[in-house]
């Protein structure tokens, strides 16, 4: 009897692990949203004139496979020792720090964290972050992180220009900048009509400006005191930026000290892999007088319900979901998993840590200087940290090349010099093999000078708080991560069903390549021939993304979806502007857009007119078309998001399309909601010109708890010659620091997409839009469902609407909170409809989970309903009093409803509950006395 | 002036990172114990007379060093496709299985669940396991694990003997058997005076046996049908034993289906990388009225306090640490890390997963088969599930070579055949490859038939519990990993301060490698040369545990601590023997040791002799003359623990050894304790011949929660041609499957070697002394402290006299539970005596987690005062009620105390408490009712 194994595929990576509901679980959910098949609620959903033609083409791997591939990809990279410098340093990842952060899911799966309750952990981390860098520049206000060095300068020039009283219209760079900061200051300076006037330091004419920047230390390894600058600017009214090194502060004078107003660098080589150019965390900080207008998050110290200390965002009304085209920035994703890991370097290693890898450094740079001066080497400057910079005249390719010869990249510097930065793996070793790519065979001498002035050296103490002092023993380190990461709910315990922000599954296997030494070693400046893992990588990842969006071409250098926005309204300037049509400058928006749109296009130099909706939540089309119209030929763009924020596929995508292009405008579809399309429709196919992808929502890079996002831009052909450049390869029009923004964690979409081959990739999308419509049948009865297609259906998401609990005092706060008690993270509130809940489950949740959600919500409509009744008042219900907390257990008990009632509402687990550690945060509490890093140590002695 | 970094090494793993308190701490400490220097408490406690006299030698390497050259060393092993088989076979470790489990401290940090309150997640896991390996072999009771194939066939024939009815004296060995196993046997056999019959199954004569054992498949291949053998053995009243294998297990026809009492094999192939020989989980199941004399522990199922469903180690009456030289077997350490991951293994893929997997490899198999003989090839055997054996004559050479040509290594099977055992990762290519060394071109054919007959088909449903069932998305299982970890308390979260085990840090750093394919996917029995950054780190390892220990060779193929006791005891009864003196067989063992001594000596065919303890805890030297006179040309060998299992460094050590060569004994100087030594101490030294090791206590590797663990054995020159052996170098005494035993954690030991540097290793002593020592300074007053040197110091351990107690009611497991409502593990109870706490802090705990576990203690012991007092009773106190759960606190509260007195303990944690899941476990109610499979579904429905 012939003998053929079972067709049951163990290795399906798409649909055993990725894709949460089993074939028998789909079935049921079928019965319930009433439809036959799977095939028949998307045709129901997704509107024909829209799908796409032919199914994407690619074959899947299994992990196994995968992680082999990766395997052969990364020997394709050859890591050298880099001395490039120019932001990117050698740095150790302590083992326990990549263990326990980096390599776990408790961390790399979390949320951004909005709802303070379920983050105060990462909260901690992200306040030892701002407590660490706002100690080492020496300015009392820090945030969060930002991108990268470059937009961190980029945003500071922004902030200036927002701050300064001086009336001046141009902004001063020192051209000690780091080139990529420079040219991302450039681009972002030219829409806003700012001028850059670029010069040395001394150069500077402070009445001309309404604000500066300077480098210290310099990228050629120039360490100044800008002291006199400083005054300078502060006399004209203008502003004074320092982007700088936070190792370098260890043993130099801080930018405070100087009179900076606004620090800004990189935290990368604290602990954080080089990764081909990111992510890494960038930081800013500054004085007490601008908080107000800092971009991007801040932690802040508030209390709970119960009065003790909490942790939450603080002053979220600068923020662009808030404040829109008035926002100060559009930063939205920052760098928070590699923000964390830079404070536990912090943590890990102390100030005398700290200290003594600055100092030891230092020592390895003067030697080599000594060295390279006593063999008649031409050395400069006179005064450095850790670069150096020698000329070699015509042995520049010769010095270099003998330098790789021996493992050793070093950086070229104009057609006759070379850069040298050691950093913290620099050893005898290397010494001794760079010494001898110079032909120098004495050794380094031992005995040496500080190599800066007196009047550089810090003098003030740093990380003085307790958090910095604690027992650094492996063991109590690791428990710290572990208590803080207990403290959060992430994905590894339970789903986040954030309508528009995609919490899917991050697989262990997308993650692990990220971490070996062929990925995070590489310096983004590499010689190419070293990177050709990475390339071959990115190449692919293209082509796929190509297949799927129907684009021509993809710049993978945004490193966020706001910057992804930013930079395809570049884009389209830059070809308006190429055809002699510079004056196109008008960019519609719905009114129901993400915050991020009008926020970017007003970075873009555009005007925002917005787009009304019409009553079923669709765009209204009259309005566009007369808004269109009124713009005529100076309509530049119109930014729509496909499907809707609605969570709805409007038929009138086209329409939108042909009406803008009709006017010569293009059409910036944005991506967010691309998990609704993949494998389904290609948003190049309906007419879109330029779309950002958020890979960290659709392609499965993971949150971080913040970031890291990747946001490349797709675009049509003719749009192709004007994607971002990079000084690094002689183009223009740069938007991130490294050439492919944050290139290490393109691996994980790129494994994503191998693994699920083309055909899981559409299933994926179609049982995302199961799942939401799974969700809409089964609460419709109990919450309105807001926004369904003219057929009755949602996208990949649904709004139920909360509004009609107001009446009764049950506010959307109380909602998201309570489901705390159940143990989920709370659906986006508020969002694109006030007063709602919008439900995004992705297909990585199983039936089992998101019935446990509905549970959940359905015994919510029944305490709601306990209200409406008079059965209870809002003030005295579990909705009001939630989340409950241990402390609320142990103390006296004289709620209206019963322990078990209030910490054991149906769909919450018992005996792997998880407990939040604090109560209700206050959140005007918080604002009213913002404190921003770590509270002195009599606040952590009352805890 | 001149510039120098500061001395202050950041980079310093011993001092910083391994070793708990920092130098601050350190000098409070010695303040409380009462001594100017460590020095001096060194002096006071390690008697002068057996001091080493040089220091360790080697210089530590940095954690990004070790990692740089562990890379290194990687490299020099070359991965090849391995389809020796033999017993070990690729796999595919399901990547979130290896990150979650393998990758994650709370897995691996964890110790043996002996506590069950804190280890409901591992000991669900465990319960998993066994249920997979009950369900597939068709037995109804398994074990938690063995260490390995051979041993778990051994342990099989011991326990056949131990049941059988028969009288006869000889065991039949199948010759298709593992060589290994066959090898092991043999050596377990003889000094049982167990004689082995070797032949073909149809060769067996029951009456001849007490039991027999064959191997199915067959070591080159066969499928055979034992019902016939297992009805004749029963009928002699003797005993079936079947090696099995797991995976074929789930499309052939299972043991317990043909009668098979016992069943034993390796779970390798579920998931758990080869490594070189280990670790992997063997396996042991058995028919119900077996399951009193099964060796290693059982996990079973019972209820808690409060009546609800809680599992615990069952029938633990059988274990060693009980019975001593009367226990059924001397395993102790089993593999349960490794369980763990193959039971997720079955979990993650299910039985219609397992299946498949299973069809496809015979697939492969018989399309191998069809295609070699259509090509003319001798293939055996008729019937087979995943191995093949081809004559190949005199091209054996030839054809192996042409294979590893093509990245393939073949098994050599005599002198002219190749054995070929084909595995889940065998694919086409794998196919084409190994054709081709063939030199056959012809594709395989697709259209084949089954390779085995109708009558050996699995007819009977596996794995039908709903754990299997499960979803299997890999968001469910990530999730269902986390909830069973988040139940249990490791050393991720809190100190374990058991005596006697050891339980210091596992630094990310050293767990590393061994999850690197170089290292991971080596088979044992690879040739030589593609292991040859195997070889090297073991040389290496073994040149600094020489340097370490005093000794001059090692045996690094015992993989546990017992298993290293009974090998060092057959070393010196293989050297008596080679000496002409077989009749030595009196072992001396003081009444203070291990469990494992007595049993150890039992199975090397020894006579315990029991000597006495003096009052103050050494070993009453008057008996010891007395019974080594009384031996005199009889004795075999002493057992002596150094220090003392007491936690002193007894003075009299010397004379002991040389009372022992006396008589021409040999002394076996038990490792347990050589925390309290390294760098100290070298037993070589003080007149010890051999030692284990355990390496998962004193070097680091993690207790994985019940092993692995390995045990390696140095000795002095003299024994070193006796050491254990292995058939695939041609040698014997063979005492465990693989040449060096568990390799790939060797690999962790030597990460720590490496990394602590020789002085470091000394100063981790030191401190794991003044640990100690400050322990018993601080809980001195309040519980009295048993056997402390003639100084007043203790060694690396304390005993806590807790017998008082007992007079109010209050027992040691009062004490023991209430410690987990402070958050931490019990000490070691009633080991070496009664009704006593016995704590080992080890050096890599801080000052800070030691103050606050002697802060539980006293509050503890004021708790008992109260009860002293009357003031309470024992049954009213919350030592009685402890550990007390969340659904304690849900509940009406009708205590003698408040709900903040019986939940928050001084000491605990507030806002990071750990709940354990269930309240006080009943034991006597498992043992009287065992479980060991999962209940059925109802009683999970009632959960």
């Amino acid at each position: 009897m012939p003998f053929t194994p079972s067709a049951y595929n163990t290795y399906d990576f798409a649909n055993r692990r990725h894709i949460g509901p089993s074939p028998s679980e789909m079935a049921e959910m079928l019965k319930v949203v009433g439809v036959q098949t799977l095939d028949q609620l998307i045709d129901e959903t997704v509107p024909a004139g829209i799908r796409q033609k032919d199914a994407l083409s690619w074959a899947p791997l299994s992990e196994y496979r995968l992680l082999e591939k990766m395997r052969e990809v990364a020997g394709k990279n050859r890591v050298m020792t880099s001395l490039i410098g120019q932001g990117y340093y050698g740095t150790v990842t302590p083992p326990a720090i990549q263990r326990n952060i980096l390599e776990n899911p408790a961390w790399y799966t979390a949320y951004t964290p909005y709802q303070p309750e379920i983050a105060q952990g990462r909260l901690e981390a992200l306040l030892n972050y701002q407590t660490m860098v706002s100690d080492l520049t020496g300015l009392p206000v820090a945030n969060a992180s930002l991108l990268d060095e470059a937009t961190a300068a980029a945003e500071a020039m922004a902030m200036a220009q927002r701050s300064a009283k001086s009336k001046a219209k141009a902004f001063f760079v020192d051209i000690n900048c780091h080139p990529q900061t420079i040219a991302v200051i450039e681009t972002r300076a030219q829409p806003l009509g700012i001028e850059i006037l670029k010069g040395e330091p001394e150069e500077l004419v402070a009445d001309q400006v309404f604000g500066a920047i300077f480098q210290y230390p310099g990228t050629l390894g120039h360490v100044r005191d800008f002291t006199a600058q400083c005054e300078a600017l502060h006399e004209a009214k203008a502003v004074a930026v320092v982007a700088t090194d936070l190792l370098a502060l260890c043993v130099l004078k801080e930018p405070g000290a100087m009179g900076a107003d606004i620090a800004v660098g990189s935290a990368q080589r604290f602990g954080v892999p080089m990764g081909y150019g990111g992510p890494h965390a960038a930081f800013m900080s500054c004085r007490d007088a601008f908080k107000r207008s800092m971009p991007g998050r801040i932690v802040g110290v508030s209390i709970d319900a119960n009065g003790n200390k909490a942790y939450r965002l603080a002053l979220q009304t600068r923020e662009q979901h808030i404040r829109r085209e008035k926002a100060t920035s559009n930063v939205c994703t920052a760098q928070a998993l590699l923000a964390v890991m830079a404070s536990f370097y912090a943590v890990f290693h102390g100030p005398m840590g700290l200290k003594t890898i600055a100092e030891s450094v230092h020592y390895h740079a003067v030697r080599l200087r000594d060295a390279l001066v006593a063999a008649g080497a031409d050395v400069q400057p006179a005064a450095f940290f850790d670069t150096l910079t020698v000329r070699v005249g015509v042995g520049q390719q010769g010095i270099m090349a003998a330098a790789r010869h021996r493992g050793l990249n070093l950086r070229k510097v104009g057609t006759d010099r070379v850069g040298i930065s050691v950093d913290e793996l620099t050893d005898e070793g290397v010494l001794t093999r760079l010494l001898d790519a110079f032909g120098i065979t004495e050794p380094a001498p031992t005995e040496v000078e500080r190599g800066f002035p007196e009047a550089l050296v810090r003098e003030s103490d740093y990380l003085t708080h307790p958090v910095f002092q604690m027992n650094r023993a492996e063991s109590e380190m690791m428990r710290y991560m572990r208590r803080l990461s207990d403290r959060d709910l992430a994905l590894d315990r339970a789903m986040i069903p954030l309508g528009s922000c995609t919490m899917k599954l991050n697989a262990a296997a997308e993650m692990m390549p990220i971490t070996w030494p062929e990925f995070g070693s590489l310096h983004p400046f590499a010689p190419r021939n070293q990177a050709e893992g990475y390339h071959e990588a990115i190449a692919d990842l293209t082509e796929k993304l190509c297949e799927i969006t129907g684009y021509d071409a993809f710049s993978m250098q945004p490193n966020s979806g706001a910057q992804g926005e930013y930079a395809g309204l570049l884009t389209i300037a830059a070809y308006h502007k190429a055809r002699g049509e510079e004056h196109r400058n008008i960019c519609l928006i719905p009114v129901s857009a993400h915050g991020t749109n009008p926020a970017s296009a007003q970075m873009a130099g555009m005007k925002v007119v917005v787009v009304k909706s019409a009553p079923n939540g669709d765009v209204d089309i009259e309005d566009f078309e007369a808004k269109a119209l009124e713009a005529g030929a100076n309509l530049a763009a119109c930014m729509i998001t496909y499907p809707s924020t609605h969570g709805v596929f409007e038929e009138t995508v086209r329409t939108i399309c042909e009406i803008t292009h009709k006017h010569g405008g293009q059409v910036y579809l944005d991506g967010a909601n691309m998990n609704a399309m993949v494998g389904l429709v290609k948003p190049g196919e309906v007419g879109s010109d330029v779309s950002h992808l958020n890979l960290h929502k659709t392609f499965a890079i993971p949150h971080g708890g913040g970031g890291p996002g990747m946001g490349p831009i797709g675009v049509k052909a003719h749009l192709a010659p004007y994607l971002p450049g990079h000084p690094e390869e002689g183009t223009d029009g740069t938007v991130s620091a490294a050439p492919y923004g944050s290139a290490s964690i393109l691996l994980i979409s790129w494994a994503y997409c191998l693994m699920m081959g083309g055909e899981g990739l559409a299933q994926a999308t179609r049982v995302a839009i199961l799942n939401a419509n799974y969700i809409a049948s089964r609460l419709k009865g109990d919450y309105p469902i807001l926004f369904m297609g003219n057929r009755g259906r949602v996208a990949h998401e649904c709004i139920l609407d909360t509004r009609g609990f107001a009446e009764v005092g049950v506010t959307v706060d109380d909602l998201a909170k309570r489901l705390v008690d159940n143990g989920f993270h709370a659906p986006t509130m508020s969002f694109p409809v006030a007063g709602t809940l919008m439900v995004e489950p992705t297909e990585s949740e199983t039936k089992a989970e998101i019935d446990r959600f509905i549970t959940a919500l359905l015994a919510i409509r029944e305490e709601v309903r306990a209200v409406e009744n008079g059965e209870i008042s809002a003030e005295d219900s579990p909705l009001r009093h939630a989340p409950h907390t241990v402390e609320d257990l142990v103390a006296e008990w004289d709620r209206a409803y019963t322990r078990e009632a209030g910490c054991f509402p149906p769909g919450s687990f018992r005996e792997d509950k998880y407990w939040p550690p604090v109560g209700r945060v206050d959140n005007v509490h918080g604002d009213r006395n913002l404190i921003c890093i770590c509270p002195p140590p009599e606040a952590y002695a009352a805890e």
